[in-house]
C-alpha cells in the first residue's frame, strides 16, 4: 500500500503535468493559469486514497481525479468574482489578473473540461460516475447560493450554517472520494460510509478555515486574512459569538457587522477581542473535533482491513492540524 | 409521423410544463424566470425531429430535449453578462433583471441541472449522450471565445468569422439533433451527416440573425436592433463590406467601428447606407442559401426514406424566411 505521501505526490504530479494550453489563447490561457497555481490538491488525494482504499489500481481513479480538481477550480473562477476576491494562494485570482468575462468563460469551459476528464474512464463507470459527480457540483452551487443568501439576512442560525459549508465544501470532498471508489468498483455501502466521512471532514476543514481566517496571517495563509470580519461574513465563529455575548458585546459586533466602511484594523481588534473573551478559537476547534469524530465513525463502518484505512486517518488529523 | 407543427407544440409544451423552482429560492428563481420567457425552443424540437426521423420513439429524446435547452439558456445567461445585453426576447436579461452573480451562479447551476436531464436517459446511452453533449458545449464556448477575440483584431478574415459562428451556434444546434438521433438508436454514419445537417443550418441561421439585427426592428425581432453595427461586431456584414467597399468608403467604415462614441443612429445610417450601396443585403441571403444548399446536401445522404425528412427540409426553410 502507499503511504499518504506517495499519493500526494501523486496528486500533484498528476495535475502538474497536465497541460491545459490549447486555442482558443484567451480562452485556455487563463485555465493553465488556475491549473498550475500550486495547492495542496487534496480532492485528486482524496479520490486516489479512495481507489487505494479498496483496491489499489489507482491509475484508474486518475482521470476522476483530475476532473474532479479541474471542476474544483471552476468554482474558484467563479466565487473569486462573485467574492471579489484579488488573491488566492497569494496571486491575483482570474479575473482580477484577466477580466470577469475571462473568468466567465474559463470557468465554463473548466467545468466541460471536467466532464471530458471524467469521460476518460470505463465505459460502464461513465453513468455512477456523472451521477456522482453532478450531484456533487450541484451541493456545491446550492452552498454559495446559501452563503450569499446569508448575507443579506440577521437570524442566520447555527445550523444552517453548518448545513451551508456541508454543501459548500463537504460535498465536493465526499464525491471525490466517491468518485475515487466507483473506479475501484466498491460496495455500495462501504461508499456511502465514505461519502459521509467526507462530509464531516469538511465540514471540519471550514471551521478550521473560518479559524485561519481568523488567527492566521497572509504569508501563512497564502490569502488576504481577517476578510470574514471586514466583510461581515456570520461564520461559526460570528454567529456562536452573538449568541454567548452579553448585551454590550452584542451590540459591539452587530454595531460592527452592520456596515463594510469602518476602519479595517479597528474593526478586527474589537471583534476578535470579544471572540478571545468568549473563548471562541478554543469552541470552533472543539466543534472541530467533534466532526472530525462522525468522520471517523463513518470510516470505522467501512468493511475493509483497519491497515487500510489509515491514510484517511492520518489524512484527517492534518486538516485538523494545518496552518494554511 | 407526426407533422412539424406537433413536435414544436410538444417541444414547447415539454418546456413549459417542467418546474424549476426549488431552494434556495435564490438560485432557482432566476432559472425559471430564464426557461419561461417563451421562445422557438428550436434545440428540443431538432432533438424531437431527429428521433422522428429515425424511430419515432420521442419520448425517449424528451430528457435530452430538455437539457439542450436548458444548456442553451446557460449560455444565454452568461452571453449576456459578458456582452451587457440589457433585454432578450424584449424582457430584462437574468444579469438585469437580478444580479451579475445571480447570473453566474444560476447559469452554474443550468449546466448542471442539463446534466441530470441527460441521466433521465436510458444507462446505456449515456456515455455517447455525455460524450456528444460535452464536445457540443465545448464548442460553443470555443465560438464565444473568438468572438471576443475578434473584438480586439482588426485584421478578422470571413472565414474565421464562419468558423466563429459554427461553433458558436452550429455546434449546439447540431447537437441537439445527434442527442435525439442518439436516443433513436441511429447509425453512426447518419448520425454524422444530420450533426452536419446542423452545423450548415447552424450558419445559416446566424447569418440571418445578423441580417435581422440590421435590417428589423424591436418589436417583430424582440431584441434590440442595430447593436451589432452601435457595438463594432465584426459580422459577415461588416467584414464582407470591407472588402467590397471603395477607398472612401472603406475609411467611413472603419472610421465608426473604431469607437463606440457616436451617437447611435447616424452611425446606423451612415453603415447602412454602405451596406445598401453594395448590396449586403442580397449578398448575405445568398451566402445563407450556399449553407442552406450544403444542409440539403448532407441531409439527402442519410439512409431513410425522403418522406421521414420533410419536417427537417421545412424547418430550414422556415429558418431561412423568419423575421425574428
Amino acid at each position: 500500500m502507499r503511504t499518504i505521501e506517495e499519493l500526494q505526490e501523486i496528486a500533484i504530479k498528476t495535475i502538474e503535468q497536465e497541460n491545459f494550453l490549447a486555442s482558443p489563447k484567451n480562452l485556455y490561457e487563463p485555465i493553465d493559469y488556475a491549473m498550475h497555481q500550486g495547492g495542496k490538491r487534496i480532492r485528486p488525494l482524496l479520490a486516489l486514497m479512495a481507489s487505494e482504499l479498496f483496491s489499489g489500481d489507482i491509475e484508474k481513479a486518475k482521470p476522476v481525479a483530475i476532473a474532479i480538481e479541474v471542476l474544483h477550480n471552476f468554482t474558484l473562477l467563479h466565487d473569486d468574482i462573485m467574492d471579489k476576491s484579488p488573491l488566492r494562494r497569494g496571486k491575483p485570482t482570474v479575473y482580477n489578473k484577466y477580466d470577469t468575462s475571462a473568468a466567465i468563460l474559463s470557468g465554463d469551459t473548466m467545468y466541460s473540461l471536467a466532464c471530458k476528464y471524467l469521460l476518460r474512464s470505463e465505459t460502464k463507470l461513465i453513468p455512477d460516475l456523472m451521477e456522482c459527480f453532478t450531484q456533487g457540483i450541484i451541493e456545491v452551487f446550492h452552498g454559495q447560493a446559501y452563503d450569499m443568501e446569508f448575507e443579506e439576512r440577521n437570524d442566520v442560525r447555527i445550523e444552517e450554517y453548518i448545513e451551508m459549508i456541508r454543501l459548500k465544501t463537504g460535498a465536493l470532498l465526499a464525491s471525490a472520494l466517491k468518485l475515487g471508489a466507483i473506479t475501484a468498483l466498491a460496495d455500495k455501502k462501504d461508499m456511502d460510509y465514505l461519502y459521509n466521512f467526507g462530509l464531516n471532514i469538511g465540514i471540519a476543514f471550514q471551521l478550521q478555515d473560518d479559524i485561519l481566517d481568523c488567527w492566521s496571517n497572509l504569508e501563512d495563509f497564502g490569502k488576504v486574512t481577517g476578510t470574514d470580519i471586514a466583510d461581515n461574513k456570520k461564520t461559526f465563529l460570528y454567529l456562536k459569538s452573538l449568541e454567548l455575548a452579553d448585551k454590550d458585546d452584542k451590540e459591539v459586533l452587530t454595531k460592527y457587522f452592520s456596515s463594510t466602511n469602518f476602519d479595517k484594523k479597528e474593526k478586527e481588534d474589537a471583534i476578535k477581542a470579544i471572540y478571545h473573551k468568549l473563548n471562541l478559537k478554543q469552541i470552533a476547534q472543539q466543534l472541530m473535533q467533534e466532526y472530525n469524530n462522525k468522520a471517523m465513525e463513518s470510516l470505522d463502518k467501512i468493511g475493509v482491513d483497519n491497515q487500510r484505512k489509515q491514510n484517511l486517518i492520518s489524512f484527517a488529523n492534518k486538516l485538523m492540524h494545518r496552518n494554511k
